[in-house]
């Protein structure tokens, strides 16, 4: 167990903290959650967008209680509780609000069966070649390291900008693509201000894309004060943190 | 470009040479496939068992052909045209014959919300524990990493066949999780042959669901020789490859 969890203030500020306390209420669906979490984000993102009904229940996964254990045996936020069945892992939930509640509507997925192995092959885009490049990124200690990674990391987001049809990756239609990064999109102010990263740097259309996620109403409404990421950001920058996905970047394993 | 593509036999055999000679026709679902590939096989494998019309189009990936770079920019088999659009990624390309071909059963996926996610969860395992530790042992070089590696697997394996109900992970039920895993399964002899790895080190529940992956028709039409496998997995022993997966394993990122 990592002591990283002291490192996180207690919970949710600004718009996050108002969104949390009108989900206070019982539900049948009961979202386990960091407000901090950028996983987390992800699936709040999906939640809110669809107006699913939902309990918020803020969880320090650091902390590995028992209970959380039993509802996710991997001990990460995001999971939920469904009429008494577990489920965990944000991208799998934003797949299982979209069957599960097929009358919610935006269909984040689209409805046509090509565009949405459309979205997927896009997800996974994000999914392998930006977040964990973020991760790497803050990680890095070497100067050489860091500069390879940046270049990484720009390599990726203008992969991913080439095909954004603007606002959103799709167009009008907000999309799972949109809400994988999102929470990344948030936080490039970490890279920012320690990394030597620029939005301008990776082109115009990368600056107008990442504007439009991070003022899409949904986003905003699961936002938390950004001094309070930039804490919990210290541990990586030094390379400290001991999370799972801390250790795997360090071992070159998936997460 | 690696010259990996030159220790490629041309063609599939045994059954999966029949399987091929019965798909040359000209279908709607063009499948650019590598007979020796465990993705394509994944694929493949779904094609099989919901009985979807395709034409079986041979590829050696790693000449990046430009006629196949412009299907699949990242030139990975497996990929497929469909009505004239691309997609690729093999456990992308097995959700979308369940989105695209809804009256082709079996549903590998199921048709209930949460089984479906409880699917992608366990598919999701076999994607990030399994298949890039199976490389790595493979690639590794040392005594101690090997030993490492193949612990690893065998963790791996268990966490996995602690919940196959039998004879398939879901029961009865053929699904995702078990193609996801299944041509891994039928390749694991070069890990019993030079990685020290039994399946009976990993407990008699996982010899039972390896053998009743192995013995499933769809597999069985989908497998060639043991002997033309071998031959490229020869490189990857010596750690000689330079496969896009290879160069991922060793720089520690995710494919
Ligand atoms: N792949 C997971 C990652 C979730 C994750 O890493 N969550 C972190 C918080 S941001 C966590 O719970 N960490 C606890 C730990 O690492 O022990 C997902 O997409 O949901
Ligand atoms: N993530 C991909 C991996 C596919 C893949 O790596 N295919 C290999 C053959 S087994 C390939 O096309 N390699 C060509 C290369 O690495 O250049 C998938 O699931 O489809």
């Amino acid at each position: 167990m990592s002591n990283d969890g002291n490192y996180i203030y207690s919970h949710a500020t600004g718009l996050a903290a108002k969104t949390v306390e009108q989900h206070q209420a019982p539900q049948d669906l009961v979202f386990y959650a960091g407000w901090f979490c950028p996983y987390v984000q992800r699936s709040w993102i999906s939640l809110e967008e669809k107006g699913i009904p939902y309990q918020y229940k803020e969880v320090n996964p650091y902390k590995k209680e028992q209970h959380f254990l039993d509802i996710n045996p991997k001990g990460l936020v995001p999971a939920i509780e469904y009429k008494s069945k577990a489920l965990y892992e944000s991208l799998i939930l934003c797949e299982f609000f979209e069957d599960a509640f097929p009358e919610h509507t935006p269909h984040l997925l689209t409805t046509d069966p090509f565009d949405r192995a459309y979205v997927r092959l896009w997800v996974d885009h994000v999914s392998k070649q930006i977040v964990p490049t973020f991760m790497r990124l803050v990680m890095a200690q070497e100067p050489e390291k860091q500069r390879e990674h940046l270049a990484d990391f720009y390599k990726g987001v203008r992969t991913l900008t080439d095909k954004v049809k603007g606002p959103y990756f799709l167009g009008e239609q907000f999309s799972l693509v949109d809400i994988a990064l999102a929470p990344w999109v948030l936080r490039d102010y970490i890279l920012a201000e320690n990394r030597g990263y620029s939005r301008e740097a990776a082109g115009s259309a990368w600056v107008a894309y990442a504007k439009a996620l991070e003022t899409r109403e949904s986003v905003l409404r699961t936002q938390s004060d950004k001094e309070h990421y930039a804490q919990i950001y210290a541990r990586y920058l030094r390379n400290e943190a001991q999370s799972e996905a801390a250790k795997a970047i360090r071992a070159g394993k998936p997460f």
